[in-house]
């Protein structure tokens, strides 16, 4: 038989296992939910419980196992496969996760973080078609990215390579939790993309549904302004064209950097699909050297909540 | 006696060699005038000719050597060895260099474009200290750069990675030879620091020698407008600022997208010195996310013409 991999994907609410094949393909899947009580301290011992229980479940062993991966919040390193401040799973101090998890399955273990394993799926598996240069963008509750090029991850030197969330794409614009100003999680983020609409709804004169809830202090959501945009609702497509027009920047100027030969965009937001990718695309080939727009492809993730245990796999494959 | 390997830096108007040991130490450097006439075909045969003779003249044979490395304007292929649209060197169609350099010299022949070329040689042996994460922008006639993560070059799916010159730095801002607005080059090349000059002596009210040149239509230089402002001209500083202002955007972007440790500020009008890098990096900072602004440097380059054979000789290295 050939040997199988583990791939794990660590969230503030679940932590999601599959075992998959050395080419990719998931074979069992599972998932816990994430006990971030204690400081977090059950939350490793839990992980390897879960593991040599579904592993005699279905009568495999340690030696049918080139590896797990596993992607996790909070820094990461590497090498010795710590893990701190990963304040979700209240993880204040350094972990020692590849020890722990080595030494309660006696199978090697590998770490990145989420952002760069979920990028490493798509990448694989997914829209990235295994190209060797593919950038991954997550647009949810903040905005974060994962680079890889000539086959592999790019992490930096102090491991923030692929901070696409803090690429400036407003000088003056709003305030970010990093401290500076104008990045496009402020503004292409869940969030951020509510935050635009109330800003343009001050602005704007015409009638509209959307705007009507925003003036009655309603809450919304990103989905709201999406579905409104796509219902027809006028103010709505100007929020929508706003944010891709800011998207567009950003991914042009990813493209002239790196010219991958796709840029793919995942995360919650981008449940808005062909809608928000062909007028981010619109953008992107205002933004880009001629040659660059013609080979770096801006395209939908395919994977959903699998591309975080295909990429945390693929850390431990040689491929 | 170790083997050696030859660096040639090919540009429009000289040809420049040198003889290396493969630690990157300059033995002899050597240069030829380049021959453009009859649509560039005598530049190949001539290289191979100055080949040649500089081996005999030291006593030296083919076998001495483990590879010849080059860097070249226009378009490479790398793996067959071509350029084509070095305009220059009026190459216009496709001309067969590692061929022709191989069977002329019986020396292995690497290629890759000049900015990248570049970017080795500080990557390597200049301000980026063998750091395996180094950008390098050239900002000469026009505004250029290479990009080394993970140890490697990156040439992105249709070799265009790298074009820093062409990240939007000002969405409404000058029309660029590339087609679109606002490129980093249209506002940070030597014609385009003159143009930002001209365009703000539009609406400058105060008095300044630096303006009045630009009124009375006289012709200026980058260089006119960075030793004004280290003259105390208020108005060419306020240029300065802004050309810094433009860089330190770019910059900061690279930054959060890449995280290197190093971006190194290379061509003419780095000649400006720590003038220049003090103020470009002041922006940077305002740009960048804070783990990229400790942990990412701004450096002047340091090889001068010499980059360009060393980056070369790299090309022929297995480091």
């Amino acid at each position: 038989m050939d040997k199988k991999v583990i791939g794990i994907d660590l969230g503030g609410t679940t932590v999601k296992f599959a075992i998959l094949t050395q080419s990719g393909e998931i074979q069992q899947k599972w998932s816990i939910p994430t006990n971030i009580l204690d400081e977090g301290t059950h939350i490793v011992p839990e992980i390897i419980e879960s593991i040599n229980h579904h592993l005699s479940l279905f009568t495999m062993k340690a030696e049918d196992f080139v590896g797990i991966g596993m992607g996790t919040p909070g820094s990461v390193d590497r090498q010795k496969g710590t893990v701190i401040g990963a304040y979700n799973l209240n993880w204040k101090t350094t972990q020692w996760v590849k020890d722990e998890i080595e030494k309660g399955t006696g199978i090697p273990f590998f770490i990145d973080n989420d952002a760069n394993v979920a990028a490493l799926g798509e990448q694989w598996k997914g829209a990235g078609e295994n190209a060797p240069d593919v950038v991954f963008v997550t647009l949810g509750t903040g905005v974060g990215g994962g680079i890889i090029m000539n086959g592999q991850l790019l992490h930096g030197v102090a491991g923030a390579a692929g901070e696409i969330g803090h690429i400036t794409v407003d000088p003056d614009g709003f305030m970010c939790t990093c401290g500076k100003k104008g990045c496009l999680e402020t503004v292409s983020s869940a969030t951020g993309i509510v935050r635009v609409a109330r800003k343009m709804a001050e602005e704007y004169a015409g009638s509209s549904e959307l705007k009507t809830w925003l003036d009655d202090g309603q809450s919304i959501t990103s989905k709201d302004v999406f579905t409104s945009a796509q219902n027809g609702d006028h103010f709505a497509n100007l929020v929508v064209d706003k944010v891709c027009y800011f998207l567009g920047l950003a991914a042009g100027n990813i493209g002239n950097t790196l010219n991958p030969s796709s840029i793919v965009l995942g995360g919650g937001v981008s449940a808005a699909g062909e809608f928000l990718r062909s007028r981010v695309e619109e953008h992107f080939l205002n933004f880009t050297f001629p040659q660059v727009g013609e080979s770096t492809k801006i395209k939908l993730a395919e994977l959903g909540n699998d591309a975080g245990v295909i990429g945390a796999a693929s850390l431990a494959i040689s491929k």
